[in-house]
C-alpha cells in the first residue's frame, strides 16, 4: 500500500523542469522527491508522438523503481502527448502540467485572449487549446511553436542581438492578437521570462505551470491521505541520463546552489 | 568473409549525414547502402563523451545486423569522440570525416591558416586541429562551436534577420584571424553554404570532408578487393531511429526526393 513517506517522482526530458521541482519543494518542503532529467535524449519536443509514449513511459518506470507515490510529468510536450497514455497504464497516479498552465491563465485573463508558445510537439497536439476551452468555452486561444527557444537557452544566449529578432520571427503576431496573457507551454521558458516580459509589454501577463501544479499535487496527497507531515532527513535525488558539466552548471544555475547531489542514471 | 556484394553502412545523428551519402553514392553508383540516422536522440554534439561512445556503439551494432562490409561514421560528433573506440571493437573497418575534412582543407589552403566550426562536442575534443597539424605541422588553426547551426537548420530557418546576428555571435571573430579556409566541421553545416559563403566573403574557401572521405572509402575497398563491380539492384535503406514527417521532409529535400523508401527502426 502506498504510505506517505514515499518520494514524489517528477521527470522532465532536460534541466526545465527543475524549476516545477523548486515549486513543488518550496510549497511542500516535508516531501522527499527523485527527479529524472532526460538529458541523453533530450529534446522531446520536436520528436514524433510514439517516440515521445517510449521515453514517457520508460521514465515514469524509472521513478516507480524509486518507489514513488506520484509521478509529475513537468515536460509539457510529454504531459501534452503521454499524459493519457501514463494514466492509463500505470497504477501510481500521474500527474502533467497542461491544465495546471491553463488554471493559471484562467485565474488571469481579463479579455478573455489567451497565447500559448511551447515547442512543436506540444503547439501541434493543440491541448492547451482544449485545456482552456475545457474550463471556459468562451475563451480565445492563440498558439505558437517556438522551436528555437530551448535550443537558445540550453546553449545560455541572453543576448539582445539574438534574441530580440528571433522574438520578432516567432512573436511578432501576438502583438497584434489582443492577448492580455501569454502561457509559457515550456518548462525553460519561464528562464526567459524578463526578456519575454520586455519584448511583449506590460500588457501582457505571462504564466506558466508550476505553482498550480504544486498545489494540484498537494490536493491530490491530501486527498488521498498521503501528504508527508514528518519533516524530511533523506536529501532529495536529482538525476540525468546524462550529466556532462553543462547540465550539472545550468541545473545548479536554477537550483541556486543547493548542493545537491546529481547522479548519472536511467539510461538504456 | 567480407565480400564486395555486402552494402557500406553510414550512420549519423540525423539527416545531415544524408550530404556524405550521396556524395558516395555519386562516386561509387554500383554500391549497396544502409544508411541510420538517430533522430530519436539527435543532437549528439552537446552530449557527452560516455553517451556519444555508447550512441556510437549501438549504431554500429544496428549496421552490422544488416550485414554491412565497412561502416562510415558520417556524423562529426560521433567520428570525433568515438572512431578510435569503434575500430578498437568491432571487426568491420570504420571510417570517420575528420581526417577526410582536414585533408580537403589542406588542399585549399594557400596561407595555412584554417578555421574549423562545429558542435560542442567536435570542438572541445580538438581532433580536427590534431588531424590538420598530422597533415602539416606549420598549419595555424583556428576553431568554434557554434551550437545553434543544427536546431536552426532542422528548424528550417533560412532568412537573414535570424541568420546575420547568429553569424555575427558565432563567426565575427574569424573575420579577424586571416583565414582563407574554413572547415564545416559538421554534416549539416553544407545546407547553410550559401548563407556562410556570403557573410565570410569570398576570401575564404568553405571545405566539407563528404568528397573526400567518399575517396578514402573507395581506396579502402579497393586496396581489399571489395568494391562492387556489379550493378546494384537492391534500393538503398534509409532508416530513422525516429521519422516524424518533418524528418522525412528534410531527408526528402537533401536526397532531391530520389523516391527512397525511408524505415523507422534501431531504437531500444
Amino acid at each position: 500500500m502506498t504510505q506517505p513517506h514515499q518520494p514524489i517522482g517528477i521527470f522532465d526530458s532536460g534541466v526545465g523542469g527543475l524549476t516545477v521541482y523548486q515549486e513543488l519543494k518550496k510549497q511542500m518542503p516535508h516531501e522527499h522527491f527523485v527527479y529524472f532529467g532526460d538529458t541523453a535524449r533530450v529534446p522531446y519536443g520536436t520528436k514524433s508522438h510514439d517516440i515521445v509514449l517510449r521515453y514517457a513511459l520508460q521514465n515514469s518506470l524509472f521513478l516507480m523503481d524509486h518507489n514513488v507515490k506520484l509521478i509529475v510529468v513537468a515536460c509539457n510536450t510529454a504531459s501534452a502527448v503521454a499524459l493519457d497514455y501514463l494514466q492509463q497504464r500505470l497504477k501510481t497516479p500521474v500527474v502533467g502540467v497542461i491544465e495546471s498552465g491553463a488554471a493559471a491563465a484562467l485565474a488571469v485573463t481579463k479579455n478573455k485572449r489567451v497565447g500559448v508558445i511551447g515547442t512543436e510537439g506540444t503547439i501541434k497536439s493543440g491541448v492547451y487549446e482544449k485545456a482552456l476551452k475545457t474550463l471556459n468555452p468562451t475563451l480565445t486561444c492563440f498558439s505558437q511553436a517556438t522551436g528555437l527557444f530551448v535550443p537558445v537557452i540550453e546553449e545560455g544566449i541572453f543576448g539582445e542581438s539574438i534574441l530580440q529578432p528571433l522574438f520578432t520571427h516567432y512573436l511578432a503576431n501576438f502583438l497584434h492578437k489582443d492577448i492580455d496573457t501569454l502561457i509559457l507551454g515550456c518548462t525553460h521558458y519561464p528562464i526567459l521570462k524578463k526578456q519575454l516580459g520586455q519584448f511583449l509589454g506590460s500588457g501582457i501577463t505571462l504564466v506558466d505551470s508550476a505553482q498550480t501544479t504544486a498545489r494540484q499535487v498537494w490536493e491530490l496527497l491530501n486527498k488521498n491521505n498521503l501528504l508527508n507531515t514528518q519533516s524530511q532527513s533523506t536529501p532529495d535525488e536529482i538525476f540525468f541520463s546524462d550529466a556532462p558539466e553543462r547540465v550539472q552548471n545550468i541545473a545548479r544555475k536554477i537550483l541556486n546552489n543547493q548542493g545537491l547531489v546529481i547522479k548519472q542514471g536511467g539510461i538504456n
